[in-house]
């Protein structure tokens, strides 16, 4: 190995464990005498790392294939399309009815009590919407019967909620999904359930039922636990053999009997998933995951299990747990950070800070490989990269003008399964998660910001044709301040990604970091926005563009292994070169030499 | 706050589950606009970070005070010390009787069954020696019958090996020991047992036995786990509830007997805790650790419990299970390599590194912290720091010369519980764990090759005497190449401690950086080797020093709260001074201005 250049190894592992942790030790010279680096899921260290940070092969199944080219598009039923006959529907006693125009509040006692009428059946009439933008999987927050317009305070679990059009509307919708190969995901509390849930009523009447032991209730059976100390969502006790039997491993469980004829969706997404079987000293979530996830595997082996884990995720998905995280603190919140306004002024995820405070590329890479580390690759593939949710302000409202294009295009070419929430098609804003649930503008050609339709819909396009985009390794490049440079290595063709949020000249890389062997230099442009240009020379590639912009390029495919269970490494290492371009890669400590990883599952 | 200076803060904080994670968002400014920083346990972050790094808070019912004040001075049995009796036993079928003063094998067939015949009344008839060091704990490695020397293979657990003289030895010294105020704890293998154990030869014999189910056996019952795949070491299959019963939880047990009369072990150290109850899909490791500690709790609440966790041992030490570990990789190997000779020819902990690669002190301390921060602080002052063991290379085979002064000084002012192996007083050498048992040279001055005592004698009074050195918090003052500076706080006496490897001159620190508020400036000299010096001016005060030296200043106390529940926070904040010698101070990151975390149980 000379000058800048990478190269793969490939070695059986015997995997003794279901999780196996290893890191590289990088034999190098310092000052002219031996030294060791490691190499871990981190990044390259001149010290000693923990354990943590270690790469990791799992031995476990693995998630149903089609969930690593899918892409997500969730909706929260209330806000999404009303059908003809939502509008016939009584008020319950709980909602305040709202004109499908009528603005959002964005917090305050009413803001769960706004019920817009959306149904299952309007979800139905817009699968050509939904199909167009190139998703592949619906998510549905849920549709159970509530006392809210979110929905997370289920009163039973055995039926859709009649407002939504009751399971007959559920059936009409994932049949007409599955018609169209679009497959649909429900979304389901283990951690709590509604106040007004029958299981709640009858713990709350006898202290002796069976459904007493399904929530945490003092001695005297007058108070309980509740999801964060909120009395309409108390928690569930899973010490209760009962309520493992009902909600998992019973004939017609909750988990089961949604998957199986005639509602058959295709998977879970289970909010708060962290908190699930956790209170006080009690930690049963490992257990009740497992749990979970055998049951489905057995009933279902080709349903998906997707977990909420907002903040950092990665020690609960081992890959013996839930497939993936709906998580945003490796990616999300850098995301946004990167791209955000100065003073964009939204919730930013709940933290005392008064929105995202910028950061540099080089930082985001940073904090993404920090709090990406202690995921298996196999798991980051599968994680839920969200560009913004229900659960937070929208990206529109965040990020400057033009870096929503540059997030989306991140969010369909990084490691995870790109997620989008109705709305970000057109631009929608929305200061906190009340606000980006604003109906969506069906009427209302003035309400829509931009028609990022067609942009996604080519993203959607690239991601399912290209396998570099939906399982090939990933190789960073270059970050610096505005400008981030990765490349997806595959097989057949490998595509090179740079991403910018202000204009940028010169940045120099050298041919043998971008790729291998010798044939044509120049990378062939692909798909963008803004412009981007890259000037070739036999030894280096200078790229210049526009900000924001966004520039795919093809670059010929490596030999990559193409075994599923094989997992590969390869390293970038621009030695003794301190004047490339290179040392603006991101490192996550003062190591010098080594400065790329890349991960193949 | 201004220039260079730290501050306490304190606040109550209600733990709703037993570890309660945390960390600090500093509110700064960059270039003119507010910024935000974490920090956490490892350090001070400009991004976000991993909950694996956060400060804990852990609830668990606390060790045995004593712990905290404890010098642990570890004896292997064979090779400290015989009686008169020693000599008049038969030596066993599998071992080879070696005189005193033979060579230990580095490696080979012979070497665990060399037999220098050390037994217990040796240890009880040198306990002058031991307590003239001010050791307070005696660690014995393990003492029940074997077939080798290092009698990690028991071949019960029900007796003292007659070799080293039987039950009523052991009996003997403890008596002896707990006469003078010293304790005494053994080592307990509770991943497997020797293939000669009365329960693995029952197992072997009938597969329908309650034994078969204490280990791993295939089906049709021909071969077994074992630890590292050696036969002699069958794993125990902790799965059967009579093991349990057996080892743990019976009334008496293998845990329970030696703590109670007539034995009245007053601890036990767990080899190999980190592979008890793993195996393959097993993983009951926390269960059986809790399990152990339950009943050790409820039996003997002043019993200590230490476990062996030679790599990256923080994630099964959170206050639930064992109380401190035996581990190398956030002290021992990183002070090896700081105080490391140029290419020492020794086992660096089985790394397929020749040998401990030098790093800076700055390392050093970046090292300890990235590999002890997810310890809460708690565990990290139970933590045995080891200079070396019968398990390692020997420092002084390891070290430049002088720098065991400078380790030992170490072990005994950073937190965690200092631990000797018995020859450290007499600068003992080995380049491997096994030469490293070579016998206490008591009839042969020629083979003391440093007469350490009375240095050692020193800091054990000193640490004793001293709060802050037991008890106190720590805060980092400097970490150069050569030179690493430190604080440890308290009410009454705060302590500075300067340790270099090298000469060195004009190491500058500002006076409010060393001690708040006004008083004296000028560090008062305490202890120390080598000749260091401390010139102050009212701004400043520099350090210079002769090398390997070490040197110990008291400061004045300083308002510390002093409930042993509190935890508290401090940090130096040496802002806008990028002049400051300070700015060597280490960083795990690139993050500007806040330098210093101080912590205090």
């Amino acid at each position: 190995m000379a000058g800048h250049s990478w190269q793969w190894w490939e070695c059986p592992v015997l995997a003794v464990n279901p999780v196996l942790r290893y890191r590289f030790l990088i034999e190098t010279t310092h000052q002219g005498r031996p030294a060791w680096e490691w190499l871990n899921a981190e990044g390259l260290f001149d010290r000693d790392t923990p354990d943590f940070q270690d790469f990791r092969l799992i031995a476990h199944a693995p998630a149903p294939d089609w969930l690593h080219r899918a892409v997500i598009y969730q909706v929260f039923p209330d806000r999404f399309a009303r059908s003809r006959d939502a509008l016939t529907r009584a008020t319950p006693d709980w909602a305040v009815r709202c004109g499908w125009d009528e603005p959002v509040q964005r917090a305050g006692e009413v803001t769960p009590r706004q019920l817009y009428g959306g149904d299952l059946d309007g979800i139905t009439g817009h699968l050509d919407h939904i199909q167009a933008l190139g998703a592949s999987v619906l998510y549905l927050t849920p549709f159970f019967p509530a006392r809210s317009n979110h929905r997370y305070d289920a009163t039973t679990f055995t039926k859709v909620d009649p407002l939504l059009g009751g399971d007959e509307a559920l059936i009409r919708l994932v049949d007409a999904a599955h018609h169209r190969g679009l497959r649909v995901i429900g979304d389901l509390t283990a951690n709590h359930s509604g106040d007004a849930h029958e299981w709640f009523t009858a713990a709350l009447e006898d202290p002796h039922s069976a459904e007493a032991g399904f929530y945490y209730f003092n001695e005297d059976h007058t108070t309980y636990a509740s999801w964060f100390g909120v009395p309409s969502l108390p928690k569930f006790n899973w010490n209760s053999p009962e309520l493992r039997r009902r909600f998992i491993t019973g004939p017609s469980s909750v988990i089961s009997r949604w998957l199986a004829p005639p509602f058959n969706l295709d998977g879970w997404r289970i909010d708060v998933a962290n908190m699930t079987g956790r209170h006080g000293t009690d930690d049963m979530n490992r257990e009740i995951a497992t749990l979970i996830r055998h049951t489905m595997q057995s009933i279902k082996p080709d349903a998906v299990l997707l977990a909420e884990s907002t903040n950092d995720a990665a020690a609960d998905f081992d890959g013996t747990t839930w497939h993936g995280a709906m998580t945003y603190s490796n990616f999300t919140r850098p995301l946004w950070q990167w791209l955000t306004k100065e003073d964009a002024p939204v919730n930013f995820f709940g933290t005392p800070i008064p929105g995202p405070n910028r950061i540099s590329a080089k930082n985001f890479v940073q904090t993404h490989q920090a709090l990406a580390a202690a995921f298996p690759w196999r798991i980051r593939t599968q994680n839920m990269n969200a560009l913004n949710s229900h659960d937070t302000a929208r990206a529109a409202t965040v990020m400057i003008p033009g870096g929503q294009l540059v997030g989306l295009a991140m969010i369909f070419t990084l490691p995870g399964i790109p997620t989008l929430f109705a709305g970000d098609e057109f631009g929608l804003e929305g200061i906190n998660g009340e606000e980006a649930r604003t109906p969506m503008p069906w009427a209302e050609p003035g309400k829509i910001r931009a028609s990022l339709g067609p942009y996604i819909a080519d993203l959607s396009r690239l991601r399912r044709e290209l396998p570099a985009l939906h399982e090939g390794n990933l190789r960073w490049l270059y970050a610096g301040d505005d400008v981030l440079m990765y490349v997806r290595e595959h097989n057949e063709v490998c595509v090179l990604i740079a991403a910018s949020r202000a204009a940028f000249e010169a940045v120099e890389l050298p041919v043998s970091l971008i790729h291998s062997g010798s044939g044509n230099a120049t990378p062939s442009p692909l798909w963008g926005c803004g412009t981007v240009t890259a000037r070739s020379t036999s030894q280096s590639i200078t790229f210049s563009g526009s900000g924001p912009s966004l520039q795919l390029w093809k670059l010929p495919g490596i030999k990559v292994p193409t075994g599923k269970s094989a997992f590969h490494m390869s390293t970038a290492t621009p030695k003794n070169d301190p004047t490339g371009a290179t040392t603006d890669l991101p490192r996550p400590d003062q190591a010098p030499q080594l400065q790329a990883a890349t991960q193949h599952h």
